[in-house]
């Protein structure tokens, strides 16, 4: 038997997406024009399915700061936090994190994925229960693996499931709830009031995961728990610096007073090289201009409003309310497939989301904005999917 | 009860190594002065605790070439492989690395760490079977959780009890023997031609971990299986960045015809995003220099030579042959902490490795080695070893 046959299933799957034009799932971007353009297959294109939700990956500032780590720090560190790669610039970063959530502490992580992975196998172990949002994200999923915890899942968003669930739980030392803040496929934001009371009542810790809420959400842009008014019930907060903060890496802080004892606990943080220092660099830069101009919340959120409503002027469905991530939603995976090709001839790359990976077997074209977007892309770019409309009509009728 | 409980004892052992002197886990680079030396709590200290075994760091060519990239494609990709974080370069590198290491396909991850996640859990599943070297790096471990396969342990470096387990094994579809090249704690290298002969028996496959060895060992620098001449036997490779390539990242490499199919199948590399074009950029200029600069070699291996030498004649028990790391065993954790604060005063960073993370419960100061060491900066290391062996003396009778 070969190591590879159990992949059968998908690989005969993903034969026939190829079938139907370009690999959904292997785009290559040839040449970066600017945060919202690329070259892809000879096309400039909008970028329309990003995580540069504020823009920042060109922001000038950060990459210079990048460009002076590197010259003054090297291209990497060749070591992990426990040995010789715990720059200075790795705690300036924590303390600076931790200030701007007002936590007690912040620990960084080399990915997102492994923020996830450090803090859930690090906060849980065997003996705890994790209850988990059936909706999370695949570090999410593979965070509760590691750890070892016994696993409920609940209703996406369902607080009353989470309270039934609690009410019925196996026994265990400690109880762990995850959510996220926004979820990235649907874009819907978690009632995290909601889920801050629940938790209450059982006497249970809760972790939010701010992957993709962080800058855009909440006053100050800590993120939907801000928004809220519920941080105060949060433990433990995750989330990652290669969305808004346009760099690589991921945190978790928190207020608790052992919470660094993962820096020698957790070992997706201990068995790891740190942060290149040009990552680094980038994230605080990236970080002091996110706390300081809220233009560019504004600016995504403008977006937002104009695409969102201008889909459903040209018919589509979006899943959720408007908001970073716009997911208009098809009948079926082979007029998805055929309408994310359409769209990237029409030169706009948006994700394509199909099952296993999307919710209740959803079919997406998932779009998702940036403040860099200039409210004239936004038109040009429901010209498109007006000029979409027209071709999905004629499939139908085909 | 709290949820930091499960970590009391822990806690309390880190507390008991707190008050020899400083936090050997916390180690603050204040500043980087070269690849060898770093000011660290006001003292300049040559650092003989990294894994920048070809002194790549602060490479001018791959300097030039990270900030070119960052200037060009920005500071990171907000995106994962499989959606707008896959650049041309991430694909140029994987079609060098394959070209490097003489293999049909690669595949770029974001980490080290991730890279075994990555191919771990994406080659083997809940029905195989993992038989892992006993020694294996903590993503290793992590790895085979996440795979959800059945995990047999072997004895480290023992292919005839490999052989045993092999011979009673459980059924399982497959069956998956994980080994590394040079084991980073003692500095130990594997027997791979035994173990391929082993794996040749048993009708199963090998995966080679060659993290540490890439670069190092082998004519052409790329690993322990060139070095034993038994690369046709090895099925699947993985490797680092952060290493002899100086930035971050991971890759794994094959001939497997379906080996890409782990794009769309590998968690921990398609729910991450894709490494920054500045971390890409220099190890594509250091993978150019590894490949065409044997110089890095020679020098490594005269300062292996040089200091295993030195210390073995200053009455140092080394763990193992002359290599990259030489681990100096200690009798007890009291000893080898104060040796490793002593050292830290004297102006040498290595790394203190006690258990639970050494084999057999070891207690030992890790020394590695730099292509980038001068030849007296190894002498310079060795009188300060000297002058460690009178306090340690001192110790003993006091």
């Amino acid at each position: 038997m070969d190591i590879f046959d159990k992949y059968a299933t998908i690989i005969g799957r993903h034969d026939k997406v190829l079938e139907a034009g370009t690999d959904p799932f292997a785009v290559r971007v040839d040449e970066m024009l600017s945060a919202t353009e690329a070259m892809i297959g000879g096309r400039r294109t909008i970028l329309l399915g990003t995580n540069n939700y504020l823009g920042l990956t060109f922001d000038p500032t950060a990459i210079d700061a990048s460009v002076e780590a590197a010259r003054r720090d090297g291209t990497g560190t060749t070591g992990s936090r426990i040995a010789n790669g715990n720059y200075a610039q790795h705690q300036e970063l924590e303390l600076e994190l931790a200030a701007f959530l007002k936590r007690r502490s912040c620990m960084v992580f080399t990915t997102g994925y492994q923020a996830n992975l450090a803090m859930i196998a690090g906060v849980a172990g065997p003996r705890d229960v994790i209850f988990m949002d059936s909706d999370s994200h695949a570090s999410i999923y593979d965070g509760c693996t590691l750890s070892g915890a016994k696993v409920i899942r609940f209703r996406h968003n369902d607080p009353d499931d989470l309270d039934r669930r609690l009410a019925r739980s196996p026994e265990g030392e400690c109880k762990l709830i995850i959510v996220e803040g926004l979820y990235s496929i649907l874009g819907d934001t978690a009632p995290l009031k909601a889920f801050a009371e629940v938790k209450k009542k059982h006497g249970a810790w809760l972790m939010v995961d701010e992957a993709h809420s962080l800058g855009v959400y909440g006053g100050e842009g800590r993120g939907v728990a801000e928004a809220q008014d519920c941080e105060a019930d949060v433990d433990f907060v995750v989330g990652t610096f290669s969305k808004s903060l346009a760099a690589i890496g991921g945190f978790g802080a928190a207020n608790h007073p052992r919470f660094d004892c993962l820096r020698f606990c957790s070992r997706p943080y201990m068995f790891t090289a740190s942060p290149s220092p040009a990552s680094i660099a980038s994230a605080r830069a990236s970080l002091r201009r996110m706390a300081n101009d809220p233009n560019l919340r504004a600016a995504i959120w403008n977006n937002a409003e104009r695409l969102h409503a201008g889909l459903r002027q040209l018919g589509y469905t979006v899943a959720a309310a408007p908001g970073p991530v716009a997911a208009i939603r098809l009948p079926d995976e082979a007029t998805a497939v055929a309408a994310w090709n359409r769209l990237l001839q029409l030169g706009v790359y948006v994700n394509l989301a199909v099952p296993p990976g999307t919710p209740n077997g959803a079919c997406l074209l998932r779009c998702s904005l940036s403040a860099a977007h200039a409210p004239a892309q936004i038109d040009e770019v429901l010209g498109r999917f007006e000029r979409l409309s027209q071709s999905l009509r004629e499939l139908a009728t085909a």
